[in-house]
């Protein structure tokens, strides 16, 4: 890997461990939107916007926008960004390395005395990760017009409605609308993998072909809750049998599924709950939430027509009633722009980086970012693939290679980029 | 059915709804062990007791005990109880009954001016059910030299230890050999099925053969918890899945071990954590309890053997390691005494009862008084089988029926017992 890379990798990897800094000590890393700690974070990163020569906002969705104008404003904004928040006990880079290469980007420019064409914003989205209001990219939504009055009124475990916290956190849930744009002409993000697949062959970064659809299915099996020692294997409605056999056939659908074709697929089950759950009592209803995710729709469709026949047959033979099959929410694949992509890749080679294309498992910003402007996304090395989780880590001169790569795409797209706009 | 059964069902049934209006409102009908509620019906109880001119004390295993002496003081105790403690949000007969039916025995004796040879007891056993103190038939542990130190050391969520708890209800965790008997010469059980074998085969009472064995066995499975994303499912440790097809696994070796012989086997999985229990995390770890029952712990052992070759392939195959297969407890099953049984089965004959032989499915406080006397149990029909639910039902002509059948075996075995003691 090339270290001259144009801009500066020791700053891009001071600033991602001072956002690490901002954490609970009790629980590091975790930085949940909406708390104090999400604030001082932001703080931290509004302050860095500033010293960097950046014009900063937040708009009424909640996201912190630092801005440079350009030379022709009227060609639109090319954006750069991701999200600062975290899951629980979450890592590092996730999010934040995103947000942190498009500042150190917009220092690079200023100090090579590089002026655009293009207006550049850096985008700390709200709430990217599923928040306490059971939504996720809150911010992302709010600029792309997906986040409506049935969303805000979600409530946190306190009472709260994601209505208010965007309030408190600088937005404003009643003028959403001058938070959506149409004067984005491109969007870039930078996000470590999560998975094993660059480390594995030794690449340096990932331009993101597609990012995956995720449908997630609920299903309730309702049987009787009954004493384990008196109720004779025969005379049983045992919830359980029928869910333990509806997990190994998620297990085994998804496998053929993802074994036969070229597109990805994967499906977990991530949440089962027993109910009552003590050891002398035959699981009476248990509750089991699906996610399926795939580039290619119609593998999901396959996917569910599989387990809705099994999941019934199963509920039958163990004599329970499968109480609902229910979709939870069914986000669509999403092609990333080919221009923003061949521009991306471009500037690795020009790099010297090892490059390939692969798609996201992961939901991103980007996604809905794709709904109002060309967007691509760039992926950098992740040991062991390991994301969500306090050991998540990826190497300085990784994050630094990403940006740069960004770094070389926005000086060719400010370019290339059409200009009748 | 007969209704003249030498005793006043209403009495009786009076007895049972009373102690049922002990129960906290708020979740009807619990009255947990050491709780004041457990101790308000224990004091009404010790006045109904008091009032039949029953003598009454708590020994130091805290079992409340009224008392009638014999002529004959010296041939013993014959004994009848239950418990009278519930499960949260249990039902009003399980324990109850055979509480009252025993007071109801000694009211009918003395008013037909029966005056036995034997001495009678009617206990009221501590914590007969699964206590927060994780430890069920404290009291009838406890009166059998069952309790030990290691038991008395549990603690409950708040802290407190069973130690200090038993000596909250009267009785003297210090002085436990005091509770120990070896003047019982029989101990009769009533209570309710819990199981639908009266009930669909319309009979009026149960005379129990053998009370189960109950073995109980933890496995944890460690996978990791990655995410479900962007860990194709090739790469997968899901711990899930293993414990998944290990539920299946259970299922299929108690179905096919209780078809196969003529001795009663069950097996359960109950309880089923997965961790971290999230919809977009692969899980990453499941604990599982298997409760195995059985009249003949030749079967256990097969099952065991079955499990322990079967989770270890599922671990195996799903790329996790089965980080536990532990047993929890391991109660071999009690055979009731023949000569008690006899007797009862003849005083039902006598009242012209429909009588069958049948196991027990839970364990009982009987189970431990087999260890120091003869012991026997009665069942009588409960709806639906339905037994630790607010729906639990018995009628009122089905525990009378069945305390006097008991009251006929009682004064059978007054005369019939053996006298050398």
């Amino acid at each position: 890997m090339k270290t001259n890379l144009l801009l500066d990798a020791d700053r891009l990897w001071a600033d991602v461990l001072a956002l690490a800094d901002i954490t609970d000590p009790a629980r590091p890393y975790t930085r949940r939107s909406f708390t104090p700690l999400y604030l001082a974070g932001r703080a931290f990163l509004a302050q860095r916007f500033a010293d960097a020569g950046l014009a900063t906002r937040i708009d009424t969705a909640g996201n912190l926008i630092g801005r440079i104008e350009g030379r022709h404003p009227a060609l639109g904004v090319i954006a750069i960004g991701s999200h600062s928040d975290t899951v629980p006990s979450g890592g590092r880079f996730d999010g934040v390395a995103g947000v942190a290469a498009g500042l150190e980007i917009v220092r690079a420019l200023r100090q090579s005395g590089t002026l655009l064409d293009h207006t550049i914003e850096i985008i700390d989205f709200l709430a990217e990760e599923p928040s306490e209001y059971s939504l996720s990219c809150v911010g992302s939504r709010g600029m792309t017009g997906s986040l409506d009055g049935e969303m805000l009124a979600l409530t946190e475990p306190g009472g709260e409605q994601l209505r208010d916290a965007l309030r408190r956190v600088g937005g404003d849930p009643d003028r959403l609308d001058q938070a959506g744009r149409n004067d984005i002409s491109a969007f870039l993000e930078l996000h470590i993998e999560q998975g094993i697949v660059l480390e594995s062959r030794s690449l340096d970064v990932g331009v993101v072909t597609s990012i995956v659809g995720i449908r997630r299915i609920e299903i309730i099996f309702q049987g009787e809750a009954d004493h384990a020692g008196t109720t004779p294997m025969g005379l049983r409605h045992d919830a359980l049998v029928a869910a333990a056999n509806t997990v190994s056939a998620v297990r085994r659908a998804a496998e053929q599924l993802a074994a036969a074709g070229s597109d990805y697929f994967v499906a977990t089950v991530g949440i089962l709950t027993v109910d009552p759950s003590a050891s002398n009592i035959i699981p009476g209803r248990c509750r089991l939430v699906i996610d399926a995710r795939t580039t290619d729709q119609a593998l999901t469709a396959r996917f569910v027509d599989i387990i809705e026949r099994e999941s019934t047959d199963h509920a039958a033979a163990a004599r329970v009633t499968r109480a609902r099959f229910t979709t939870l929410s069914d986000g669509p694949p999403v092609l990333c722009d080919a221009d923003l992509r061949s521009a991306l890749r471009q500037g690795a080679r020009d790099l010297g980086l090892a490059v390939t294309d692969l798609p996201s498992g992961a939901g991103h910003d980007a996604a809905f970012m794709s709904r109002i402007c060309p967007s691509a996304m760039v992926f950098v090395p992740c040991r062991k693939g390991k994301s969500h989780a306090p050991e998540e880590w990826a190497d300085r001169e990784a994050i630094a290679a990403g940006a740069a790569v960004i770094y070389q795409a926005v000086k060719a797209l400010d370019l290339s980029l059409p200009r009748e706009a």
